[in-house]
């Protein structure tokens, strides 16, 4: 990727944060741009010279100021990470949440082919896109069939019917994953595990040894994968994945949201009860959630590397 | 359906004037709300009293419009048809031709699930969601594994995929159809059968024996039913088909558009010889669509009762 250009959309989240630590570890020259509907929260200069970043707060729901973005850019590589990613919000907003996952996304791809068809683009799928699997068919392979069980994981499965659809008919260069629960330092404490990480670091700062949490259900199993192991992989994917072709991104290890929740006690020294709050469970979820990453591993070598012990330590140091 | 209040969108086209035609043929009472984006083209007050019809010009992607509407009618059913039904078009405007399929249709289960859940649905589909089905497994049926090859398609089963969620989810009564290639009397000539219709009595109507159209791909084979069965299927669907399922609508026999145009040529008494135009062939086709009806024809004792002869018979004196 030396000397490239990549436009990263969904530019100001925590994944596209961990793709330019990675991309900066690795010591490249590459351009940058992001784009987002909100400002991203630290300096963008700060990893000149060698990473060069422009940024621009941009809907992509406004095709004609995308196409110009990109006519002016003219990436040779698109990490798209830009996505109401939220399962509780698509059940509550299920029009907006599909708007901003399909519609972007077919946004981006008209503009790929009109003007530059051979850009690589990464479209980020969901492991929420299987829906409820059979436990016979666990860890879950990338053959599995698809019954996506809530909106958002619909609207997933069209983005990547519909890149199966542009890759064919038109041999453009989109390559997809079903990404798991990733989870890392500076996630946003709407999501599950940083904010029990909070709710259970609050029982310490005010100085209590026992506390309790309200939490949906912890009794569903899910693959919780290090956003910096991710973000390794979709680099790999840009480069090296097949045009049409969907990898899982997954550990391979199934953890339940009550085991994760007595790590986190364990590690911050605090006792914590989880109280069920039936108003955060989920109209119908899937139990249980592992999946298998033989197809990334067998052709780019890529594996996780980072335990959960680790990557909970790195999120508790974070909020500290 | 008797003293009952219906909610039609798609108000404007053809599928819906036939519905209403059936309904009066029935004699019975209805109050119809008819929506679309653009005024129908024919006498309202035609089939009152027996019929009320009330039609209002609205934009479903405007979901505000749409519940205010809804609050004031309270439908007991929706008969669904608002799309934009076009292959072509979707390759052109997959963005705009996707959310005024996908996005229009989630206003309006979210509108029903908020202010009348026991409202019955009619999410009208599309045989296109089928794919690419191998000959061995014609004549299609309802568990045949879904593989769209055109952004319409895509956006048609998400609107499958969401239905069932929302019926699983909340009970809701949304019933589904994967409608075959529907065509009759009054159907725009922007659609193939229509259309071929038009060019050869233009042949005859300048005098000629003998003339040339331009056409697509015309080997393709599609399984086309008449318009006035498949709305008598839509009025059984509605009082009687089981929420979350979906059923075939269709002839169950296979007939290509040369087929379609030797046919019209006889009837119409010229000879006409087709050329194929590169630029009307689609990107990525279906070979063969042919249904098979069994389902419907089982639950619900629906089978198709005009032929292919008739139709055609028909859509010609309509156009004389």
């Amino acid at each position: 990727m030396n000397n490239k250009k990549i436009l990263i959309t969904g530019f100001s989240g925590f994944v596209a944060r961990h793709f330019v630590d990675y991309l900066d570890s690795l010591k490249i020259n590459v351009e940058i741009y992001g784009i987002d509907i909100k400002e991203p929260q630290y300096d963008l200069e700060q990893f000149a010279p060698r990473i060069k970043i422009f940024f621009k707060v941009l809907d992509m729901t406004e095709i004609e100021q995308l196409e110009a973005l990109f006519c002016e850019f003219i990436p040779d590589y698109i990490l798209h990470l830009a996505a109401y990613s939220s399962v509780a919000y698509s059940w509550k907003n299920p029009t907006e949440s599909f708007m901003n996952n399909s519609n972007i996304f077919l946004n981006l791809i008209q503009t790929v082919q009109k003007n530059n068809p051979e850009c690589r683009i990464l479209s980020v799928g969901s492991s929420e896109e299987y829906g409820n699997v059979e436990r016979d068919n666990l860890p879950i392979r990338e053959n599995q069939p698809l019954q996506p069980v809530s909106p958002y994981a619909v609207a997933r499965v069209s983005q990547e019917m519909m890149s199966k659809i542009f890759s064919n008919a038109f041999q453009m260069q989109i390559i997809l994953t079903r990404s798991f629960n990733h989870i890392g330092p500076r996630q946003d404490n709407r999501f599950a595990v940083p904010s029990f990480i909070n709710r259970i670091m609050d029982i310490k700062r005010k100085g209590l040894k026992y506390g309790e949490i309200e939490t949906g259900d912890i009794t569903v199993v899910r693959d919780f994968v290090d956003v910096r192991d991710v973000v390794r992989a979709y680099y790999l994917l840009l480069l090296d994945g097949r045009a049409g072709e969907v990898y899982n991104i997954c550990s391979g290890k199934g953890v339940s949201l009550k085991e994760i929740i007595d790590m986190i006690a364990e590690q911050v020294g605090v006792e914590v009860m989880s109280k069920m709050n039936m108003d955060l469970v989920r109209p119908m979820d899937n139990r249980i959630i592992v999946g298998a990453s033989f197809k990334i591993e067998s052709e780019l070598g890529w594996r996780p590397e980072i335990g959960l012990w680790e990557t909970i330590h790195d999120m508790i140091q974070y909020q500290e």
